[in-house]
C-alpha cells in the first residue's frame, strides 16, 4: 500500500525535545560493543599482509613457509578468492581491492592474509610470505596522472562520456558534464570575469574506531559477520555476492560504530575475514591497526579544479563553469561527477557548466567522506565568489542573495528546486550577531555557503508494543549520530505516548528487511518515514483491538495522544482506552502488536548550510586557528535538536582539519609518509573553538515531518570560508588545501616579496 | 485480519522430507554459542551463595567482609531485590525462588550472591558471607508433607479449590477435579475392580548445558540478557517485571540451548544476574555448576497416584478413579491438576472422575518436564489398566482399543476430541512387527499409552525476501529440536520455492514482536502457521510486483510453485515471473519484500501415543535392561520425519531414564545426596537399543498442513510400559518408580518368599 508521505503541518509534542541518547553513556565509560568487541568460541586472529609498493606485478607469492608455521590455521591469497562477479566489474574491483589479483595498484594493498592461533603467530606468518614483485612505474598526483606517458593504472578502464570512444586506456575513468543555458554567450555578457585554479589534499576520515569485524563461516556455508559498519545489510549483499553465498546465508550484525562518516560504507577486509574463516573452519577476528586504516581504506580524493565566474557589476552572474578533476585511488568512481554535480547547486544561474573528471592514481581507493566530493569543489566555488564580490566591490553575502537558488530554479545538475534553504541562511548570516562581532589584529572573518542532495532509499521498520505498552522500534539504519533518539522520538509521536517508553533497536541482517546504508543523511530521514508508517500500522491494530474490547466497530474508534476514543453518540461516553491498556490486553484480543513498513523513501529534502568563520593567522609562522565559527544550517525540522547541532558541528570540526591542516603526504616512492596520528595532523580539542549554530526549519513537503537530512552539509562551506577568512585577515588567497602553516608562510613570503 | 487455519488437504513438495539442520554441525563441533560462550568488555563473575538447610529462617546475613574483598564489585541480597510484584504472589514466588527472602525453602536455595573480577575472588567472597540460620523441621516426602504434624512450608498457603474455605495453612496449595457421570454407579456396574496405589520419585531433566547467562544493565536501566532459555520473550517479560524496568528496555537474545525439556522454561539466577550488574555497573556473567542445576532448578514432581478402575467382562471399563499427589517443592503450582487432567485422556469413559493436589515441600521449586505430570499419572493408569486387562481375561491391547477414545469422545478434562489418534496408534501397535519378536528367559514385553494436550500460543513470523531471492524466516521461538529446519520447510512449501532457499533464524526480543515459549510443543506447530501467513502475505506483495513489473492488475497474476503467472486470454501468453526474478526488480518496483505475521495459534492438535516396549530382568542382580522398544505416535503431519523421530526416541529415552534408575535421594537432614551425574544415574547409550519408531498423521484439522505438536508425548508413556513388561518378565508388578535394581530385587524377594 503506497504510504502518505506528505508534510503533516502537525504541533508536535515530543518532536524536537532533546532527551539523551540511549548508547551515550556504554559509550563514554567503555562498555559499548565495538567492532573488535565480540568474539567466539575457537577464534583465530587474522592478519593482512600488503604491499610496500605503489604499483608493482605480484609475479608469484610463496605461502609455503608460512602454512607450516605450527598455528596458523589458514593463509589466503586472490587465489582463495575466485572470480565470481560474472562480468560485474564493480564488483571485481571491490573483490580485488580487498585482496590484490596478481598487481598491487598502491602502497598498502592487501596481497595475502593469514589466520593463526594468535597475534604472535599470525604475525610471525606474515613475515614467512616471500612475495616476489616487479617494481612498475607508479603516479600519486591527480594532474600528474593525466599528462601524456603517466603510468597507467587500469589498462580495461577507457575514458567514458566521451565521444568518440577513446581507443587507449586512460587514467581518467569518466568525463561527467552539467549544466544549462549558453556560458560562452553568458561569459560575453559579464562586466566582471575571474578564473582560478584550486588543489585540495587528500584526507581521511579519521574516524576513531579502526575497522575490525568477527567472520565465522560454517562447513555447510553459511555464516555470520559481527563487524563495525554503516551498512551491515550492504555488506551482507556484497560479501556474499563476492564469497558465492545466499544472502540469506549471511548474517551480519552492526556492532556499535565509533564513526564512520562514510569510510565504513565500503567492505575493506570483511570478505578476506570471512574467506579465511571459510578455508580454516574457525572463527575469524580481523582488527586494522591505524596505519592499515591510513594506508588501505578509502580517504577522500585530492582534487585539482578551475572555477570561471563571469558577473555584471550589479551582481547577476552571467555565467559560471568549473572544470573539476578527481582523484578516485586505483580505482574508477563517481566522484569527479559528484563534484561537478554539486559545485553550482546553490545558486540559481542562467548560464551554467560544470565538467568532472574521475581519474585514477596509485592511491587507496577513495571512499565517501561526509557529502563527498562537495567540500572541494565549494572550495572552488566559494573561494571565487568571494573574488568575484571583490571585483565588483559588492558584499559577499549580498552577492549570494542576489544569485541564491530558490523554489523553482532550476538546478545546475539537472532538478528543480521545490522549498529551499539556501536564502534564508544567507539572509540569516546577514542577521547573525558573529557578522557584527569585532575582529583583531590578524584576525578576519570569511563565510561560505554549502549544498548536499541527500538520499532516501530503501527502509524497513518493525514496531511491537511490548505487554507492558512499551515499544520496540526495530531498524536496520546503523547509528552513527544520535539517531537511535531521533527515531523514538519520531515513533512516540506518531503513537502520542513519551519518548522513554519508545526503545529503537539496530535490527541484524536476519531479523529484518534490507536496508540501505547510514550514507546520504539518511538515517533518521528515511528509518524516520518508515516508523511513521509503521506506527500508522500499529494504530490501525490498536484501533480494532479497542474495538473490540469495547465492542464496537472499529470505524467508531479514533486515535488521539496516545489513546483510543470512541465517537459518536452511541459510544461517545466510554471512556477512553490508553495505549498500556490495550497492549495488556493484546494476548486475549489477537496477540501481539505489531506494525511493519518496507519502503523506498524517495524525495529526501536538498541541503543548504551558510557557515561563517573568524581566523587569527600568525604571521610569523603561518598557523591559523579559528576563533569563532557559526554554521548556519535548514534541518527541515529538527528531529532531535542536540543531535542536529552535534551534526552541524561535527561536519564543521572535519571541514576545520581538512582546511588546515590533514593531509596525505607521499613521498616520492609513492609511498604514504604520514599514516598515523603523529604525522597526519587531525584538530584536537584545544585547536577548535565553541561552534555555534543556527538550525531553520524550512518542511521538506515529501515528508511527514518535514525532515531533510543534516548529516553532511556541514563538511562543504569550512574549506572556502577558512580560504575567505585567511585571505581577508592577512590579505593573501589561498588556493591549496590545506592551508597549512608552511604553504601560509609561503603565500605570505610571496606576497610581501612582490 | 483472521486467518484461514483450516488444513488445506494439499499435496507437499518439500514437506515430509528430511534436509539437516542447520545448527548440527556447529553443535557437534563445539562451534555453537551456547549460555556461557559469551563474554562482554569489563565482564564480572557472579557466584551464589545457597542454603545447606531444608528450612530455616535466615535471621541476618552480613555481607561486609566479602564486600571489603578486593575485587568484588558488588554483594547482593534479597535487599537489593524489592519486592516490586504489586500483590502478584506467583511473581513473589518466581523472585523468591530466585533468592531467599528471609527464609530458606530447599536444600540449595539462594540466600545471597557476588560479582567479582574473577572466579577465584568470587568464591573467596561466598566464603566471606556469614548467613545466620534458624534451622527448622522440614518434610521432602509428598505423602508426609500432608500428614497432620507436618511443618508448613508456606504459611500464605490455604487449600485452594475445596469448600469450605479452610481456615488453616497447608501444605496442600489446591485440589482440583475432572470427569464427568457417575462413578459410584459405574463401579456398581462393573464385573472386575482393580484399585491399586503408585509412587514416582523425582527426576531431573538432565539437559547437557547449566544454565548460563550474560546480563548487562546500564546506568539509564536499560539492559541486555544473553541467555540459555526455551522463551527469551518470557524471560525478558518476567525478569522485567521483578526488576522494575519496562519490557522494552530489555534485550534478550537467546543463545544456542543445550537441552532444556522444560527446565528452561523458568527463570532461576537470570534476575540475580541482571541486579547484579545493575548494582555492579558491570556485565556479568553467571553460570551454575551440575551441582546448582540438581539443587536449584527446577526437577519434574516426586508422586503419588491411587488409581481404580472397574470393567465388566466384556472389557468395556465402566468407571475410573484417580486421586494423584504431585509435590511441587517449595512453592505452589498447578502438577497437581495436570496430572489429574491427563490421567485418563486417553479413554472413552462413561463415568470418570480424577482429583489432583499440589503439594509443598522443602524441594526445590518444581519446573516443566517434559508432557510435565502426565507420565506419573499414565504410570498409575496405565499399570491398572494391565491389571484389569488381565483380571477378565482380555489382551492388554484389544482392552485398551476397545476403550480408546476416538472423535467426538467427551474426554475426562472437559472437552469433545475432534479427530484424534489414539485408536490407531492402538491398532498400529497390534499391527507391529514388534509384537511378534519372540522373548528369551527373563524377557518380558509390556506396552502402554499416552496423552499431551499440546498448546499453541502468541506467535509472530516475519519473512524478508533478499536481492538474490532466497528468504530469511525470522521466528521467536527457540530450537530445541530442529525447528529451523522444519520452519524452513514450511515458509519453503508455502512460498513454492526449494527448502535450502529459506533460513530461519531466531530473533533477539527487541527485534521481533512476543512470543511464547518453546514448550507444550508449540515451536513447529504454533511458528509454522505464522509463517504460512507471513509467507501467504509476502505472496501478496510478490503479486503485486509482478503486476507492477507486467503492467497488468493484479487480480490477473496467481502465485504457482514459486512463480507468478499471468492469468486469462489477455495476459496469459507472459512468461512466468520467479520469486528470485521478482526479488531482483524489488528496490525498483517498491522496495523490500516481506511478510509479517503476528497470532495466538489456538487450537494445538491433541497428541496421542502407544509404546511398546521388552525388557530383561536380571533376577540376580534385579538390573532391567530394555531390549527392544517401539513409538508408535500421531504426528498430525510430520514437517520434518527425522527430527519428529527424534522427539519420539529422546522422550522415549528420557522415560527409560525415569522408569528405571534416576531419582532425586534426600537425606534425613532434607539435604540432596546425589547432585551430580556420578550419583544421579541417566541412561547412556550402551543402556538404551535402538528405539524404532512409527509416525502416524492424522491432520489436525485447525492447522493448515494438519501440524499437532510431537515434542512431549512420547515421555508420557515409557514408565508404564516398562512397569508392565517388567511384570510380564519376571511375574512381580512394580508400583514404585523407578525400578531400580535394588526395588527390583525386593520385589522378587517377596514374590519368591510369600
Amino acid at each position: 500500500m503506497p504510504q502518505d508521505t506528505s508534510y503533516t503541518h502537525q504541533k508536535f509534542n515530543v518532536i524536537g525535545t532533546r532527551p539523551k541518547r540511549p548508547d551515550g553513556i556504554d559509550k563514554v565509560t567503555g562498555r559499548a560493543k565495538f567492532g573488535a568487541d565480540t568474539s567466539a568460541p575457537g577464534q583465530l586472529v587474522g592478519l593482512i599482509l600488503r604491499s610496500p609498493h605503489a604499483h608493482a606485478t605480484i609475479r608469484k607469492i610463496d605461502t609455503s613457509k608460512a602454512e607450516r608455521l605450527k598455528g596458523v590455521k589458514a593463509v589466503l591469497t586472490s587465489a582463495d578468492l575466485p572470480d565470481l562477479t560474472d562480468g560485474d566489474r564493480a564488483m571485481l574491483d571491490i573483490l580485488e581491492n580487498c585482496m590484490a589479483r596478481g598487481r598491487a595498484l598502491y602502497d598498502g594493498h592487501a596481497v595475502a592474509a593469514v589466520a593463526a592461533i594468535d597475534a604472535q603467530t599470525a604475525k610471525k606468518a606474515l613475515k614467512l610470505i616471500k612475495v616476489d614483485y616487479k617494481v612498475l612505474p607508479h603516479v600519486t598526483d591527480v594532474d600528474e596522472a593525466i599528462k601524456p606517458g603517466a603510468p597507467i593504472i587500469q589498462d580495461w578502464v577507457f575514458t567514458a562520456g566521451v565521444e568518440p570512444k577513446p581507443k587507449r586506456p586512460s587514467n581518467i575513468s569518466q568525463r561527467t558534464e552539467f549544466g544549462h543555458g549558453d556560458v560562452e554567450a553568458g561569459f560575453a555578457e559579464a562586466d566582471v570575469i575571474v578564473e582560478r585554479s584550486y588543489k585540495t589534499e587528500q584526507t581521511h576520515q579519521g574516524y576513531i574506531e579502526p575497522h575490525a569485524c568477527l567472520a565465522s563461516v560454517r562447513p555447510d556455508g553459511s555464516g555470520e559477520l559481527w563487524v563495525t559498519t554503516q551498512g551491515h545489510f550492504t555488506f551482507r549483499n556484497i560479501c556474499s555476492s563476492l564469497l558465492g553465498m545466499d544472502v540469506a546465508k549471511l548474517k551480519v550484525t552492526a556492532s556499535e560504530i565509533g564513526g564512520g562518516f562514510g569510510g565504513k560504507t565500503h567492505v575493506w577486509m570483511e570478505p578476506v575475514a570471512l574467506a579465511l574463516s571459510r578455508k580454516a573452519n574457525r572463527p575469524v577476528k580481523l582488527v586494522m591497526s591505524r596505519d592499515e586504516v591510513f594506508r588501505a581504506t578509502g580517504p577522500t580524493c585530492s582534487t585539482s579544479v578551475d572555477v570561471k565566474i563571469g558577473a555584471k557589476k550589479d551582481g547577476t552572474i552571467t555565467a559560471a563553469t568549473a572544470e573539476l578533476r578527481y582523484q578516485n585511488g586505483a580505482f574508477p568512481n563517481i566522484w569527479g561527477m559528484l563534484g561537478a554535480m554539486t559545485s553550482f547547486a546553490c545558486y540559481d544561474l542562467k548560464n551554467v557548466k560544470s565538467i568532472g573528471y574521475d581519474i585514477l592514481c596509485n592511491r587507496p581507493k577513495v571512499a565517501a567522506y561526509r557529502a563527498p566530493s562537495a567540500p572541494m569543489a565549494a572550495f572552488g566555488v566559494e573561494s571565487t565568489m568571494d573574488l568575484v564580490a571583490a571585483e565588483i566591490g559588492m558584499d559577499p553575502v549580498d552577492f549570494r542573495i542576489k544569485n541564491a537558488a530558490k523554489e523553482g530554479t532550476l538546478a545546475s545538475y539537472g532538478p528543480t528546486y521545490g522549498p529551499i534553504g539556501i536564502g534564508p541562511t544567507l539572509e540569516a548570516v546577514k542577521n547573525h550577531p558573529h557578522m557584527r562581532a569585532r575582529l583583531g589584529k590578524n584576525q578576519g572573518r570569511g563565510m561560505a555557503c554549502g549544498f548536499w542532495f541527500n538520499f532516501g532509499g530503501q527502509t524497513c521498520t518493525d514496531l511491537n508494543i511490548g505487554i507492558d505498552g512499551t515499544v520496540t522500534l526495530t531498524v536496520g539504519t546503523v547509528d552513527v549520530g544520535g539517531s537511535r533518539a531521533s527515531l523514538s522520538l519520531i515513533a512516540a509521536e506518531e503513537l502520542g505516548i513519551p519518548y522513554d517508553q519508545v526503545i529503537t533497536n539496530i535490527a541484524d541482517t536476519a531479523s529484518l528487511g534490507f536496508n540501505d546504508m547510514t550514507e546520504g543523511s539518511r538515517g533518521t530521514f528515511s528509518s524516520g518515514m518508515a516508523a511513521i508508517f509503521a506506527a500508522r500500522n500499529a494504530i490501525e491494530v490498536l484501533r480494532k483491538r479497542a474495538a473490540q474490547m469495547w465492542e464496537i466497530p472499529v470505524e467508531a474508534v479514533v486515535w488521539e495522544k496516545g489513546e483510543a476514543k470512541a465517537m459518536g453518540k452511541k459510544h461517545g461516553n466510554l471512556p477512553q482506552l490508553s495505549l498500556k491498556e490495550i497492549a495488556a490486553k493484546a494476548p486475549n484480543t489477537g496477540g501481539p502488536i505489531a506494525g511493519h513498513s518496507e519502503v523506498v523513501a524517495d524525495n529526501a529534502g536538498v541541503s543548504f548550510a551558510s557557515h561563517i568563520c573568524d581566523v587569527e593567522v600568525d604571521p610569523e609562522t603561518g598557523a591559523t586557528k579559528v576563533i569563532r565559527y557559526t554554521v548556519i544550517q535548514d534541518a527541515g525540522k529538527a528531529i532531535h535538536p542536540d543531535y542536529v547541532e552535534g551534526q552541524f558541528q561535527g561536519g564543521a570540526v572535519q571541514g576545520i582539519g581538512w582546511a588546515l591542516n590533514e593531509e596525505y603526504i607521499y613521498g616520492e616512492d609513492g609511498r604514504l609518509q604520514n599514516a598515523g596520528f603523529l604525522d597526519y595532523r587531525m584538530p584536537v580539542c584545544s585547536d577548535i573553538p565553541f561552534i555555534d549554530t543556527q538550525i531553520l526549519e524550512i518542511p521538506n513537503p515529501n515528508h511527514p515531518y518535514g525532515v531533510r537530512g543534516v548529516g553532511e552539509t556541514s563538511i562543504v562551506p569550512p574549506l572556502a570560508a577558512i580560504g575567505n577568512a585567511v585571505s581577508n585577515a592577512v590579505g593573501v588567497r589561498l588556493s591549496h588545501v590545506p592551508m597549512s602553516p608552511p604553504r601560509i608562510l609561503k603565500a605570505l613570503v610571496e606576497a610581501s616579496g612582490s
